[in-house]
């Protein structure tokens, strides 16, 4: 896949699936040790939700500002430097006002959303947005139709993504999750391409939630089984160390699932996939557990730029490894 | 008519026709020197316009800005200490820019449109819109449904207000209005009640243009008629001064139409409506040219608050002789 005037003409070597804030923080070491056109992102659209009559695509953003360095790196998710001055009018006339819109970041959404309406595609815009924060990498949503994550509670509810995550900060027990519209979306053809190009060095599952980052990516129909098919090393960052979640409910998710919180429940969310697994040096007894799946044990956190580098140095390598 | 909550029990004395910035002024002007609540203003919603997926409504804002004392009076249009992260972000990204959306203004949009969406009327919306910046006046759009300000050019394109306005500067030669969709619009009821409730001293015609401010409001079904059928004195003000208008294309577009720039092509506007007009010191001497229509010659220039409450004093003083 070659963007145009990318003047880039050779096929991405690495593909990352990614959700956001976890995810984004290895795409970013990716972004950093490789030449970075040579890294193509596969991005969870699964959580993107209709508010205010905009669309709004999270994790593509979060992607989009971390790897552009506009994000807030404290806060994990919106732009650095965001001033807040619509939301708090929006606050002050008693409009909706739960979910954290900056006004930079608004400019993003309505952006996004007109072009939705002129009728271009996600894929497309996500593209033009990713050129103008002068990202240089191949940054695709899974599908350019809506897939949409939806978190069933034990109280009965049905509720979109966001909601159970902002609005309702993750307070409701879960009982499964489905992909709404997953059925009928497509894989985007850029996306296949890049991984029967036989030019792919590995395939990076970051260290993202399996049930509402990675499973919505793999619910579009084509995405798994073009993985499966391929012989490149699929290896997976766990999301945990020491059976806890970095940032976000994946323990709590997992737990109310009726799984353990550890490192064998997430290796099990993409059973047939996998060519090894990344775990941290606190969980290297969980080796043991994986059965015959290879492991790489190494300090998984990434607090600095530099760790977020050599985690993604230490995955390539071991991804070489795994294709010997 | 009396909103919920206003405790107020009358209905309105006095009731204004208006556009956005000229007409804006002299509504300030009236609402210092009424009882607030005695005051009731119908505003033009032909500026109306879709914009990024939003319902923006200038002269609603306009007014409301004004009333609220959050506008920004050197500019005329928008708020007061505003700030324009959004549409600096915009411009980066090569969306569409060139309407002045500020991150304070935007809020207000988000806000109508989302209640819009909800299948909230225009009138309902203004009315929670007004009480929230705490103008304790009746302001009402002059109909719950679109009628759009249609201007027809020279060069035989068809532009909506907006588009002629800020898009292309009033650059294109007019050689006509339409007032989309007002054959089908409906009085706000409210308006009517007023209008026959026999409690009104004075209906002014704000110093707005008349073919994009005041004849939009004429032109939805049943407003002229229930003035010209009440006997309340109507009164206009001129929004020329010299033959010129104080801001925006109105001698302009009076020339383009084949009109000399005057009071009495303004008064010919609103035939069989008017009980009186009040033009400026400056063109005392068209009081021959306006035939019977008794005539207040005064300063119509409204630089200062006192200006606009001097104005609007002497506007009521002669409606109520004008009753005499």
């Amino acid at each position: 896949m070659t963007p145009a005037g990318s003047g880039k003409t050779s096929s991405p070597k690495v593909l990352a699936l990614s959700g956001g804030i976890g995810g984004a923080k290895l795409d970013l070491g990716l972004y950093h040790v490789l030449d970075p056109w040579d890294l193509a992102i596969v991005a969870n659209t699964g959580d993107d939700f209709e508010h205010l009559g905009l669309t709004i695509c999270p994790d593509l953003d979060t992607i989009m500002y971390t790897l552009s360095a506009t994000s807030d790196e404290a806060k994990g998710w919106g732009r650095k430097d965001e001033t807040w001055a619509c939301l708090e009018q929006l606050k002050a006339l008693g409009g909706s006002s739960w979910f954290g819109l900056g006004d930079k970041d608004l400019a993003v959404h309505l952006y996004r959303s007109a072009l939705l309406r002129e009728g271009k595609s996600l894929g497309e815009i996500t593209a033009s947005l990713f050129a103008r924060f002068g990202v240089k990498a191949h940054v695709l949503p899974m599908a350019d139709q809506a897939v949409g994550t939806i978190i069933h509670t034990r109280d009965g509810r049905d509720l979109p993504f966001q909601h159970y995550f902002v609005k309702e900060r993750c307070a409701p027990e879960i009982t499964g999750f489905t992909y709404q519209g997953a059925q009928t979306a497509k894989p985007p053809a850029a996306l296949l391409d890049i991984i029967r190009s036989g030019d792919l060095r590995a395939v990076i599952v970051a260290p993202s939630n399996p049930f509402v980052s990675i499973n919505p990516i793999l619910s579009v129909p084509g995405i798994r089984a073009a993985l499966a098919a391929s012989n490149i090393p699929v290896v997976a960052v766990s999301p945990l160390i020491g059976g806890a979640a970095v940032k976000g409910p994946l323990a709590r998710m997992l737990v109310e699932m009726g799984l353990p919180a550890t490192n064998r429940s997430i290796a099990d969310q993409y059973k047939g996939l996998l060519s090894g697994m990344v775990i941290d040096t606190t969980d290297k007894g969980d080796a043991d557990t994986l059965q015959d799946l290879p492991v790489l044990a190494v300090n998984t956190l990434m607090n600095s730029l530099e760790d977020r580098m050599r985690l993604a140095q230490d995955v390539l390598e071991f991804a070489d490894r795994l294709r010997e």
